[in-house]
């Protein structure tokens, strides 16, 4: 298991903190998803042999927010 | 039909939009709803006989917005 924490630009209400980490959550490999607003970070926990940070980043660009 | 401006505080993005648009739309006597965000307003259209500015205001404030 790995860890990885990005910068998401854009969140700004509990709407989206529930669906990036509902969207998130249901990607393969995704083991837990926890998304702070006020830090404007996604943290996730991922089996790195079925998941990785692109794939995760991709997957909440594709939700309309700017990952750094 | 009457129609009924709100000043609503606290709708950030789309999916405030969608789930205000979503839940007073299904109001009884609701005909239409429309959110502006940059406005920070809800138009809405609605049955006099069946609907009323409070119960549209106070299906709002339940989704924790405020409305003046």
């Amino acid at each position: 298991m790995k860890e990885t924490t990005l910068e998401v630009r854009g969140m700004s209400c509990g709407h989206c903190v529930n669906a990036i980490e509902g969207s998130v959550g249901e990607l393969p490999g995704v083991l837990q998803v926890k998304v702070d607003l006020q830090k404007a970070q996604v943290s996730v926990s991922y089996d790195e042999a079925t998941s990785s940070p692109t794939a995760i980043k991709e997957n909440i660009e594709e939700q309309g927010y700017g990952v750094a």
